[in-house]
Order: structure tokens, then sequence, then C-alpha cells
């Protein structure tokens, strides 16, 4: 079977804000650890956070600094072992040319959206994309979500994590990233139901 | 099929540190909204922080003020939503009295550890356990993980989250929530593949 080559995008532009409207969000400091200490648990290949505003790209940078310099390192290594698979970029497209490089093929969009409206692949089919060898780009939204003109340009958008059924489904962003890797890149847990 | 009946208590006392003691910890913003959104999403009947500190726990009260009462609830009334379920409490043993009063019998403890030394139930059984209808409280550990002596005193400690099985196994206590909250409760998403 061939080894999975998925890579994660935090995209901080464009997504939208309550309202609807195109902005480029903030980092959040625990978007930066947690969902690297989830790709790095999972074996994604790389973490890209996607930010243009260069004051913003720096605040990151010097957190990673922190961690894999500064005493944060002395203080708790497997944090700066996560930070590693991390790359800061003003542009989605910079990442992609960057894994187009060293793939040697542009990697296939995956999109994602907590709405139904756009879904046009299953987790299971999604899955079995995954472990075909496919390159695939996750593309994770930040405040309200990936821009529709995003999520229209993927050729695929993953079904929306449905919970209970309940109605309810306002994941954190990193609750989302942890769930979605799991799904498709953990182990097969459900075999031994 | 029976409803699940899962409760989830966030544990700040006993916990261990680095070092193995064992400490009280401090309580962390986004662990309440995140885990909260989580248990709210995949129906969890409430959501417990274990806090033996008062002031950590006035802090606690402060924020789901302002989300429930205050500029939050206008801002943002999906958190308003989840909080409802989020409940504060200063020992586990207050939590797992006032659940035994409201369903009529003492909760199955469920402790978590990313260590495999305690792991006595695989996720497929323990999904049959919450599918069977038992009443559950499931054990999340803050800081380095729950107290020896907690794991210790309970009858099921859930397998870790193995990931790629890569030996790197240090996800964040609100990305460890999420899967194991969807592998329990989620949808039979796998069934599908």
């Amino acid at each position: 079977m061939p080894e999975p080559r998925v890579y994660v995008a935090l995209v901080h532009y464009p997504v939208i804000n309550k309202e609807g409207k195109i902005i480029a969000s903030s980092v959040t400091n625990l978007d930066i650890h947690d969902i690297s200490r989830i790709c790095r648990t999972y074996g994604a290949k790389a973490y890209y956070i996607v930010q243009p505003l260069r004051e913003q790209r720096e605040l990151v940078k010097e957190l990673i600094e922190y961690w894999q310099n500064g005493y944060g390192r002395v203080y708790n290594p497997d944090r700066e072992d996560a930070l590693k698979i991390l790359k800061v970029v003003p542009a989605l497209k910079v990442a992609l040319d960057e894994i187009a490089r060293k793939e040697g093929r542009v990697p296939l969009l995956l999109g994602t959206d907590a709405r139904e409206k756009y879904a046009n692949i299953s987790f299971a089919r999604a899955r079995e994309l995954v472990w075909s060898g496919e390159v695939i780009l996750l593309l994770l939204g930040t405040a309200w979500g990936l821009a529709p003109k995003l999520i229209e340009a993927c050729p695929y958008v993953l079904e929306p994590i449905r919970g209970r059924g309940n109605n309810y489904n306002h994941l954190s962003v990193r609750a989302a990233a942890a769930i979605i890797l799991d799904r498709l890149l953990g182990e097969s847990w459900w075999k031994r139901i």
C-alpha cells in the first residue's frame, strides 16, 4: 500500500467573517501547537500556516524560534519536534508550488466546510484516496470558514463532521483537524467492532 | 438501541506534572470552549470541569457569564449554547454524586492515558459499552495526565490514540477529546468503506 502524502494548510486568507465578508484572520496560538501536534501524530508531510499579513507571520516565527531554540525546547522537546513540520507562507500558491516541486505534481485540493452545500466526497472515499498515495492538500478554514471562491476551486470538498446528528455543528478548527486526520489517516480501530 | 449516557470530566486535580508529581493544574481558556463544543456536537450529557482551586473556578464562571449573559451571547450564540452543558465542580466526587442522583446509578469511570501501560479496553469495545446505554464518565487529564492513583481506580482505561503508529503521541487534551468522542459517539462513517 502506498504511503499517504497528505499536506495540511490552515488558511487565514481568504476566509469569511460572521457576516460572510472575505477577511484575513489573525493567528491563534493554540492553532499552531495543537494542529502541529495532530499533523505530527498522523504523519502529515507538512503543516502550512497561510497568513498574508507580515506582522502575523513574524509572530508565528517568533513562537517557533522560542520552542525550537529558546527555553521552550528545554522545557518541552515534544513541541519542538511537532513544529519541525510547520511552515509559514504568505499565500496558498506558495504552499502549492513547494509541494509540487517536492512531489513532482500539483496536489489535489481537499476543501472542508461545516455545511453540506459544497460537500462532494465522503470520509470513506476520501480515506481511500489518501491511501491510494494521491498527493493531497487538506484546506482548513479559520474564522467562519474558507471563502466560497476557494471552496469552489477545490475538486473535492469533504462532507461535514456530523457528530450525533443533533444539528449542532460548531467545532473549533483544532477539533475538526483532529477528527478529520484521525478519520483519513488513523488506524482502523473500528475493524475490531 | 438505547441512548448513550456519556458524561465528560476534564480533571485539573489529581494530575501529574512533567516530573510525575501530583499537582492541581490551571484552567486553559480554550479547553473550556473547545471541549464544550465537542461535547455538545457529540451529545455528551454534561461536561464537568474539575478544579479544586476556588479562584480558578471563579475564572471559569466569569467566562461562562460573559458568553451566556454578556456581549459574548450577542456576538456568538453558538458558544452560549455549548456552554449550557458545562459545570464547574471542586472535586470529581461532586460530579459522580450529581450523575448518580440524575441517572439512578453510579457512572462507570472510563479513564484515559497516552501510554499503553494502563489500557484495558479497546475503542471498539468502549463504543459497544457506550451504545449499550451504560452510564459512563470519561476522564480526561490536563497537564501531563491523570494521576496514577486515579487511573488505577477506573474499571476501564481506554487504549491510547495511536495515530499512524509513528511513536509520536503528544496530542493536546482538546484534540484527544475530539478524537475520543468521535470514535465513541460519532456516526459510523467507515461503514461506507
